[in-house]
């Protein structure tokens, strides 16, 4: 395939005036060809333009095309065959396996936005029919449906350049509930980017759809990306990201003269709490399992498990000793991009230098460019409320042991904690009781809670929750993996006493959708 | 009843220490007994820390002690008897039979809220069971609720002094959710605030509920309300009234080091369009009823209808005399409080100066303090359309009429709209293909699109959005009336692999709700 470094605004593709990015291939340092043109302002607004002229004839394509397009979008991957992934390995230092297996999660998911759209579920139809008689006074005919928000602006993940970067999660909700996008492309993988944009081009085409249902702009700086979140046709936008670039948009969504629902994905260290029963049973299975997450993908994860926290006592030195010797035999892996790498080694040099944390154990050094050191240390649970800079993510595989007096002070770290994606449970039998009495703090710290598992391993599903409170996110009410995103796109609409003829096909008389529709307080079976 | 002007803290009475509250009979100008003491910030925090500690155990009452609690507040209204409608009259200037009716609208709603609550559609539970030998990786068992988000401030509104005040619909929707209530009393109608406050303490030891679930605090200022956005145990607000109120809060909202969904019903001048055949076949009863929508409670509607847009000619025409007309005989009504008739006064002073603007018709200027003297104006679509001045809500009954040249321009003027709770279309068959080139703009602007009927009139049922774009609410995508109202105070929590004895009972296995959950992409029947 031939990558032409353009900027995709509509059905063009166009060659972008202001500056240039470069990819890198980040195991060897190497620049990546070819040079990949940055958009503009004014073109922003252009593919916004076109947004918005494609959303209300996109918003109303019938359920079946909807599906159809995501569908379409989904062969088009796929028919990029091994290209893509020799392109996405070069650009994210991520392992074959790693990317072919994203592949399969990214057409996947839209593969199952497609059967959610099917379903009709997300349009939530309620019908209060009219009751002219009633008294005191009559009833008018209400029929409520959901509808797209509007053309949504799409920032990618570098660390999941397939699934969460340009057909990403983001970008399949967003088309699921009918609104166009305009993608600002990852500049750490932008040939992986105009590929698959382009292969969202083609479907739009084959779909028969207008052009302005998809755009996709590099940006050499902050300008493109500002300027789509500021453009008032756009009205809303998802994120994943640093707590700072999230931050930052999201204060031009909310400052715009329209403020717009801006859904951030930014923080996490997810907890994990070693339980008393299963520290003691299986301190040292767990301590070699936790290195086992910690350094997957070189630990670039959201739910990165970094902070694990156990009282003190035989198991959880079983736990510690494990870890450290698990640690020590780890694989450099390569990270992300030098950007994260730095980044990475300037957390872990912070971390080293506090009085109040104690380094553990490092991971092989590796050699060549950008690789990630692992690196575990502990702190107390005393040190560890009283500082909040103790919770501060390090993106990569670094993690913080949190060794507490007692139980009381285990649920003290807990309820210091900011908003995670995930919180988790490494309990046996004798720790119910325990457990139990820490759920009410875990559900109302994090997005996702689980036992005896590890929060890295984010299914696509429709019971899936990846969100969760602040700083996790920007929004606790929304998921950003799994069927239920589409919800963050939609609102809900009533329609009063409308001839049948006027009303949407979801809300007509005869339910033409047959949708189980709630009538008069009644599910429709 | 003896009123004594104190705070409601937990289940406390308790003096406040900041400024005093004076309620006004609007009618007669006449400074009604007692005093009402306002609180501190102080107070603010104790109401909080109150609401905290009740918030675990409230949110996991079981649907029917909730429901239950619902119910027990809406019998404790009705008990006030006579007495809570005398007051309510005296403190707002609104008819007997408005406040009876408002009466049972409020509780009806409670009651509505209890029907929801205890049906659990809410909780949206979806589950997707383990998959042990799915290739390549095994699937995890998943399963995800709704939780409530955390302690809600609620400020009522001066318009609603039942159905949108302290047991109104921010508070029902919040408590049906599992949110503690904290309530800044509305200094209009503070003895009304204490009655009801009251009822609800009544209710929540009767329910043996923790005493945190609700509070009722007075503001002599804005203090109090600020703190309680403000608090880090507050997490959600709702609020209806001035945009400016609602922008000051929402800021406050979105700048906490934690910030907060805030859920402002702020403006919305409802355009009402007059089709071409309609206008045609029944100007002058168009005319008439619009008059009566307009007058209705001295205007003072969230809903009322403040833009009347149609095509230049003789229906028209005959519209504007028959308005103009109707209003001049309209009696002046009493409006709410001083201050809410100044505000009208200014604006339709504004009105009037404007050199766009013609005054067809002022109605009867009343006798006594506070009295709503009708008015009516016309101005061009193009002049609307150039000048956003003439968009400014004018609440009371005050209404706009814009004559345009033709359907392209009536067109140009619905897009020039900013977000509205509401747009009404009246129309014949005829109009029906015009009305449907306008539709999606009218679903794109407004909550709630409706077909030969006036916008004011909320019905509290399933199917009601009252919502819309920004100005009109600072969150399109929920509704402050309706049973959909309960969304706005939950989130999604995953619950992965935990043992069935420490799963939620909504997604405990074996279904001990009996809810129709989706499970594996399939809807229990």
């Amino acid at each position: 395939m031939n990558l032409t470094g353009e900027l995709l605004i509509g059905q063009q593709a166009v060659k972008g005036t202001h500056g240039t990015i470069k990819a890198v291939n980040p195991a060897t340092g190497e620049t990546l060809s070819p040079e990949f043109s940055g958009g503009t302002p004014q073109d922003a607004r252009r593919a916004c333009e076109l947004a918005w002229s494609a959303f209300d004839s996109y918003r109303e394509t019938s359920l079946a095309a909807r599906a159809d397009f995501l569908e379409a979008i989904a062969a088009e991957i796929e028919a990029l065959g091994d290209a893509l992934v020799e392109r996405a390995v070069a650009e994210s230092g991520l392992p074959e396996g790693r990317i072919q297996g994203e592949r399969g999660r990214t057409c996947g998911q839209l593969r199952l936005f497609a059967r959610t759209v099917r379903a009709g579920e997300w349009l939530d139809v309620r019908i209060d029919p009219a009751l002219p008689d009633r008294q005191p006074l009559p009833r008018v005919d209400l029929r409520q449906r959901h509808i797209a928000l509007g053309p949504v602006a799409v920032f990618g993940a570098s660390n999941f350049p397939l699934a969460f970067s340009v057909a990403g999660g983001d970008t399949a909700s967003a088309l699921a509930a009918g609104c166009p996008v305009v993608v600002k492309a990852h500049p750490a993988h932008p040939g992986t980017c105009e590929m698959v944009g382009r292969a969202i081009q083609r479907a739009v085409a084959k779909c028969g759809l207008p052009e302005g249902v998809f755009s996709m702009l590099h940006d050499a700086g902050f300008e493109v990306g500002q300027a789509l979140v500021g453009d008032p046709r756009i009205k809303a936008g998802g994120f994943t990201g640093s707590r700072k670039g999230g931050l930052a948009l999201l204060g031009i969504a909310q400052n715009r003269p329209e403020p717009i629902p801006f859904y951030a994905e930014m923080s996490s260290i997810n907890p994990v709490f070693l339980m008393p029963a299963a520290l003691e049973a299986r301190g040292k299975a767990l301590g070699e399992a936790f290195v086992g997450s910690l350094n997957m993908g070189a630990g670039q994860f959201c739910t990165n498990p970094g902070l694990v926290i156990g009282i003190r006592g035989a198991g959880l030195d079983a736990f510690v000793e494990a870890a450290a010797e698990a640690l020590k035999g780890s694989q450099a892996q390569t990270m992300l991009s030098p950007g994260i790498h730095d980044a990475y080694v300037r957390g872990v040099a912070t971390l080293a230098e506090s009085d109040k944390v104690r380094e553990v154990a490092r991971g092989l050094p590796g050699d060549g460019p950008n690789r990630c050191q692992s690196a575990l240390f502990v702190a107390t649970g005393e040190d560890v409320v009283a500082d909040e800079a103790l919770q501060a993510e390090v993106f990569g595989a670094s993690s913080l042991i949190v060794s507490c007096r007692d139980a009381a002070e285990v649920k003290r770290v807990a309820e210091a904690l900011e908003g995670q994606l995930t919180a988790t449970l490494q309990m046996d039998e004798g720790d119910l009781e325990a457990a139990r009495a820490l759920l009410p703090t875990l559900e109302r710290k994090a997005g996702r809670v689980m036992a005896n598992g590890w929060p890295t391993g984010v299914e696509v599903c429709d019971a899936m929750v990846h969100g969760g409170p602040y700083p996790a996110t920007s929004d606790a009410r929304s998921t950003s993996v799994g069927t239920a995103a589409i919800f963050r796109f939609l609102r809900p609409v009533c329609y009063q006493d409308l001839p049948d003829a006027l009303r949407p096909e979801a809300v007509k008389e005869g339910n033409p959708l047959s949708l189980k529709r709630l009538v008069d307080g009644q599910r429709e079976s």
